[in-house]
């Protein structure tokens, strides 16, 4: 961390920084210049409250040099987090598909789907109960029905599932889920984050429309720093000026976040398209680039489904994909 | 609401449409194109599932005419909202100034704040106990104890207070303060919002960082559909590509929502700024622009402050602000 | 294009403006609804300047249906366009490598840099000569003298070449240039694009930091609708609040361009990504999701490169990355 | 300028840039941490090309402390500039307000327009005669022939009049014009800012839509490191998210241009609103934030403009308009 002194530093202040560092191991080197002092500070800074320090009077500006997160730190863990879940292990090199309905509409709907994607090569079973919708008058899920029918699903076919968590208070409905997802609109939601934490479960953290990866790793941290290891960080569009497209896919979050993290990347590329037509191409582009893994959106009948079903592919056209990803998985092999 | 066709439609999927259309009071207006078939759709279209129709095979796109919000439209409600907390009354085109730290820190911090803030014409005090940080390393606020201090400067100075809540399961430890605060990572926490809906408490919503005007009264909806008609939209800075301020602040929401809406607006000036120097131009021009109210932030010491001292005005700063705004207000009157 | 009245229009301005519909060959449907009139213009809207219509008074809003742009669209002409430069023919499904320096430094470099990467395998050599600087204190480019070793370069090897326009003024001297380059910052200086779609010469349009894809395709409608039907679309990423990229690369910008126009997309990840490291990863997932080609910067000695040495690949880098692929687009083939 | 090495620099290549900075009268100061090394760069480093630290391999990041603009700089110049026009001094403290429509049209409208804005207290008249436009099928202004108009009405009425270039060969025809005005689209058009550097003529500057501060000033830059001292900087809305109006205003920039430069800033609330509704309040926001000057869009009859007509005041409301800040300016006096 790099704190830039503003002309003439009040020295009993620049004590007690100085002080209030050291107690906290930080060493400070300091550089002076005809103008400006610079104070150049060593140690483990990611624990240091850099706001603390930004607004002391004497201060004209500080720049962080490390990363405010450790645990979630490629530098402090250089080896990638391997996650297993059910016959998948995410992480390690390959390729794991998450496939299945936006939400659980019936047991019918859940169980042909589970059984069409399983098939097709998907590994886990993705399917929404709790819903976040913009508008109260939308359809907000089957919620605890929903999650019945889902883990029914598991039970047919044997796939793990994953379902989106909306709120701590339906904690315990999720004891048989597989893996929990926090939804993108929630990724700042620390309550929820801490008590993640304290679970056992591998968490599917979605990035939010408008957080940075710094951001998102933060939150990775409040669930790593509470004791889950498994955390699987999830890219699905950001919100930029661009309307054509619902969200703008962001895909060198990849390399980004494998560079920055050890922790596994997984790509959504229908929320981010938001059309079913852009899931391939999309798809395509998230393997080459090395992602860990997809969640894809299928549906037995996308026309009328509740919710997003412009998005959804048929069970027909996600079979197809899975055909052109797994020779372009095996192209490409393990990137990062 | 208008539903552009494919070309050559399949008319039992078009019967469907319509006739799902007409079981929720809407009636369907062809017009027929060389290339294209265009629906007109009329009537209260705001509770109308707009991906339901936007999914199905015959359709090529639809586009909403009529705002999707019906409880906060001001073409339902002409006349603006106005909110009772003790002696202000919210949006009857006066100013209302709340003034407070960003956290408490003591009995003595708070009252000291309180006191002087009254002193030179605050109408409410707020002060965060519930902390939502970006890292989980940082002070993460007094919690149960902060809102019993804030709570006890109420008693002390007699002004209502303002507070932020971050999860469902405190709500019973907001029974005695006045004004419940939802963050703007919490504007689209729905579970949240529903609940608030059920209170009959002032709701201060703030809007999120990347969300847009109608997006911000869907979440205003979520409460007001609940049945909790007294909503404060508050303007807080928004993300953009500009990193020399933390945030855009985005005075153009005033006149926006003004219209959009009967409720009414709030700006934080603190917030968005980042720094103090900036709060007072900003503060200026909000309430220029026809702002119902500002919510500032003051310290007694802000460069030891816990949190977002930064951006925090002293006491004596926050006396000179107002004797700038109120004047300011006298010359501007009612703007809408 | 849809035009929305407000209640009771003025019978005067509607039929003032039905007229003028129908003198450029627009019909107008109308749908009366109970609070709202509705009018459905049919006919080739693209010449209709739809801010004339938006600024009546009897007008509530307007949406366009149709795009904007005619030549362009790939509605009316439906089949890819293909681009011969040299030995590769851009747009007909294989992949175009164009490589080379940010800036021709001297003739040894340039010389050197064009020998190796067309022994790697690309097809044209790219080299700036007027270099758009956002500090007046950088290095401008050796304009006139670059230009001519960027030529000596192509005598010697036979690669053609591209290079960036910065102003009209300097035209006659990219006569022998193969590929005129507009850059992000010039995408909309209309008079440059209209005098460019004299030439006969294909232009490589780059997409602006801040601009949609329609805007995108409205320049090269500029160009096309002055005559000139070759262009190339490139996409070189975006500005959004992510700061640890320099931009963010749109990889959805490829079928999305690819969907609305016959034209030849190519991807720039070298200035999206602005570190080396990511040039690999998003290459490869630019030609999974189907770019037309890539615009690669390679420079025989990055840490003294007199401009964006930080991007670039070292030449056996640049190889390597060839190596990669070559077997990737063999794998996935003609996507679109 | 802070740099930050990698661990274990390479001795000679830390030698290379430490004469490299020395040849430029920066001294260097070394802090050897544990994993790092820190160089604290002391002197003008607005001079010294980032980029070409930044791509060196022992460099792990480079930091900006000092700003890398010097003539545009407050900290060098601290005194406001102030610019003569007419009879007005823009920068001075007071408000100038510049207005007129968006295009010429003919000689009676603005004339007409000129002698209406002039009566309610304009002190420049504003007149497109070549527009930028996104669609080659719009009106693109009636150009050398506006021109001849526009200062046909300066004659008439002794106004001072701005007008924008679009191309430097046009600018002998801008031999009588007062204030010439690079658009928003032509802020990073580096040629034209360099030849305008030679002229002796104020600059009005406006903000590209997602340009930072920093490169706003770096425009401002070109112009004044050329010789050019009167650069008036415009804010007129940036791209965000938001699509509700057209750009959003940034009223920050107000503020934070006159904390980090001298030179004056004007806002132009209608390009920014999009609509003339909101005109009003934004101008109210800006002249309270502090602005030297409005440019607002006024027609003699907006629903028959050739351009912009949605956004155009009438001369009604623009005296209106006026009426309302000659008091709120008279309450606000000088801010900064």
């Amino acid at each position: 961390m790099i704190v830039i002194l503003r002309e003439n530093p009040d020295q009993q202040q620049l004590n007690h920084l100085t002080n209030w560092l050291k107690e906290q191991d930080i060493s400070v080197h300091r550089t002076e210049g005809v103008h400006q002092t610079i104070l150049g500070l060593v140690g483990d800074t990611s624990h240091v409250d850099i706001d603390r320090i930004r607004q002391m009077s004497i201060v004209e500006s500080v720049k962080r040099v490390q990363e405010p997160f450790k645990n979630a730190n490629r530098k402090f863990h250089p080896l990638d987090t391997e996650i297993r879940v059910g016959s998948a292990l995410i992480g390690d090199g390959s390729l794991t598909v998450i496939a299945g309905p936006c939400s659980v509409e019936s047991e019918e709907q859940i169980i042909t789907i589970a059984e069409s994607v399983k098939k097709s090569g998907a590994k886990l079973l993705r399917g929404g109960a709790f819903k976040p919708r913009t508008s109260p008058y939308a359809f907000q899920g089957l919620r605890d029905e929903g999650l019945k029918l889902l883990l029914e699903a598991k039970k047919v076919t044997g796939l793990p599932v994953v379902s989106e968590i909306m709120d701590l208070s339906h904690l315990d409905l999720f004891a048989d889920v597989d893996v929990i997802q926090v939804g993108a609109r929630n990724m700042q939601n620390f309550e929820l984050l801490k008590q993640l934490g304290k679970s056992n479960k591998p968490i599917l953290l979605k990035r939010g429309l408008a957080n940075t990866y710094w951001e998102l790793l933060m939150s990775a941290e409040y669930i790593l720093a509470s004791g889950n290891e498994k955390v699987i960080l999830c890219e699905r569009g950001i919100r930029t000026f661009e309307t054509y497209v619902r969200n703008t896919l962001d895909i060198t979050a990849i390399p980004a976040l494998k560079t920055l993290s050890h922790l596994p990347v997984v790509i959504d590329p229908s929320h981010a398209a938001g059309v079913s037509t852009f899931v391939l191409p999309l798809s395509m582009a998230a393997v080459a680039a090395g992602a860990d893994g997809l969640i894809i959106e299928v549906h037995n009948d996308p026309p009328h489904a509740l919710c997003d079903g412009l998005q959804s592919l048929t069970m027909q056209e996600f079979d197809k994909t899975m055909n052109r990803l797994i020779p372009l998985k095996a192209t490409c092999g393990k990137i990062y």
